[in-house]
């Protein structure tokens, strides 16, 4: 497997710049180009790579540019490197190749990718080398795209460290449109509610509202192209969610009225659909989610003591799977339940109270 | 403060099981009763309190059952206890106060309350003496309700550990309403779409959908229970999201058509909504989110490996604020994002890099 010698990445964002990184660690030597000369400038000093020369011949050619102005990129730099295969990174697919289709552009040479990679940060300073290890690329060839080319896109992102699956560009905006992208809109949903709400009332915000809406602090701007851009499968999934809560208001009004038939079916039907949905997200590795024994430790909350608890439980040499920070709220307390596989539990527990650490079962 | 002598806990759950076993550990005596004999023999023996005797003449009743029997128990203990204040658990609270009022009942020894802390596991072997240390603990009285009722009832709260607020039974309504059961129909909502979704599709489900719908995993029969009890305070809230959601659509299939006037304009304002109300949860002691600073440090799943950063964090005497664990799909390596105060970041990364860690600031 060899990789492309000469890249061009063009947009120098967190994906970019990442790629930037990662493929001047391999030796590839990277251009880089961003409309905005600062941004531009940021990445080159980051080490992602050298400016432009008016003589580049670049291999690849990887678009990292906003949704809504990709096809157009994509077909220019087809044009401007007849030779160099062609990617992007956008996160819907359909639209842009059926754009460049129509366009008349080679797509012998242009392959759709998408590193599923986003950060909560964004802009080439959040840029990292190994953003994408251990993370799923789609790529998304046409029947036009020439085997070489496929093969290229998909060395440089196993180099990566990606996990690389092949996908038809209308499945793959279908894919993210249910895990992807109305979740994001479901959280800006219920984060709204919260605009106007007394304090009070918010005040009673626990884990599970926390949880739910944590990625409504997305941009809009940038959302806004993502849902555009993936408009048709966007409806489609979220036609079905309108129906269930039509269905459901429905419900809850009759049983508000006292005139419930079949009311409480229909809400009780609602949620244990969305138990057997929610059991089908993979775990660890993309496995089936194991069934973890959550040990709850109460952490007073003073400079140390939570730094304290890990380093006893690294020192009972129990392998943690997972923890979360319960927040409390008006009290100098936290909660802190560790994840562990079902037979260490209670040597973990033991090791824990026996240092003086006030564990619940 | 003096706590009642006496109390009888009615419903030997989650909740009632554990307001037991503190209220023991305070020196009360407690009374347990459970339609189910199992269950209540399984709190006794878990030393939430004993079995009642004929004689028994509690101070305080405390009925801790499902929500759709809440008022008619709490109604049948103030006729058998006429000595006693009476409170109950229940997370809708104006539905009860009117059929109590309805019914007859002698309003003021009853108190509604609501404790904000619930599990994801149930039942009375996942209960705790400390469930409810800085939790928020809603007291609703009525204007019935007599000054010492409210008295004995606050006190028990906060000798647990609450944080205890008063408000209006309708405005408690409405707050959970938005802050709990309408992120939980949400989360419902989504995972319902995975249900018949392609394999490969959900391997794409990263850590944004699996934070929505964490709570979908929810019990269904409580959950109906829960939504109809509050189905008024639901309905109005949830009238919101189906508005904006029909707005979106709209919006979105108009994009679709290729017909879109100001359609861009209605999906930014949706996201930045909710950037709005998502900022108003409150952080750690209520206070507003902090701004943390995130190392990211790779880490290698095997055992051990994630205890040894623990340990090597606690070592650095850096105070964590939180921690989240990035779960990879297909890669053997997992992600640690660590939250730590701005100032600390820089110790954190050269402590962390001097020990071998892969971090990246």
């Amino acid at each position: 497997m060899s990789l492309p010698s000469v890249v061009k990445v063009v947009g120098t964002g967190l994906i970019g710049t990442s790629i930037g990184l990662a493929l001047r660690g391999k030796g590839s030597d990277v251009v880089l180009t961003d409309p905005s000369p600062t941004t531009q400038a940021l990445a080159r000093d980051l080490g992602a790579g050298r400016f432009a020369r008016p003589d580049d011949d670049p291999d690849l050619v990887v678009v990292a540019a906003p949704p809504d102005v990709v096809a157009e990129v994509v077909a220019a730099e087809l044009v401007a490197h007849p030779r160099a295969v062609v990617t992007d990174v956008a996160s819907v697919k359909d639209g842009p190749l059926q754009a460049l289709r129509h366009g008349g552009s080679d797509l012998t040479r242009y392959v759709g990718g998408h590193p599923l990679a986003g950060r909560e940060r964004s802009g080439p300073v959040a840029a990292r080398a190994d953003l994408f290890v251990g993370r799923p690329w789609v790529l998304t060839p046409s029947w036009e795209s020439a085997d070489e080319a496929v093969a290229v896109v998909r060395d440089v992102a196993v180099a990566l460290g990606a996990t690389v699956s092949v996908m038809d560009a209308v499945d793959h905006d279908g894919a993210v449109a249910v895990v992807s992208h109305v979740p994001q809109i479901a959280a800006s949903l219920v984060a709204a509610r919260l605009r106007d709400l007394p304090e009070s009332a918010v005040a009673l915000a626990g884990q599970g509202i926390r949880d739910v809406t944590r990625i409504a602090a997305s941009d809009p701007e940038l959302w806004t192209q993502i849902l555009a851009g993936n408009s048709t499968a966007v409806v489609r999934t979220l036609r079905g969610v309108h129906a269930d809560l039509t269905r459901l208001l429905t419900a809850l009004d009759d049983l508000a009225d006292g005139t419930a038939t079949g009311a409480r079916a229909t809400i009780a039907g609602l949620v244990a659909d969305g138990n057997v949905g929610q059991a089908r997200i993979p775990g660890k590795h993309g496995s089936a989610p194991t069934s973890y024994a959550y040990v709850v430790v109460l952490v007073p909350d003073r400079p140390g003591e939570l730094g304290r608890l890990l380093r006893d439980i690294g020192a009972a040499e129990v392998n943690l799977e997972d923890l979360r920070i319960e927040h409390s709220e008006g009290q100098p307390v936290g909660l802190a339940e560790v994840a562990v596989l079902p037979a260490a539990e209670q040597r973990l527990v033991l090791a824990l109270r026996e240092l003086g650490w006030n564990v619940q079962g």
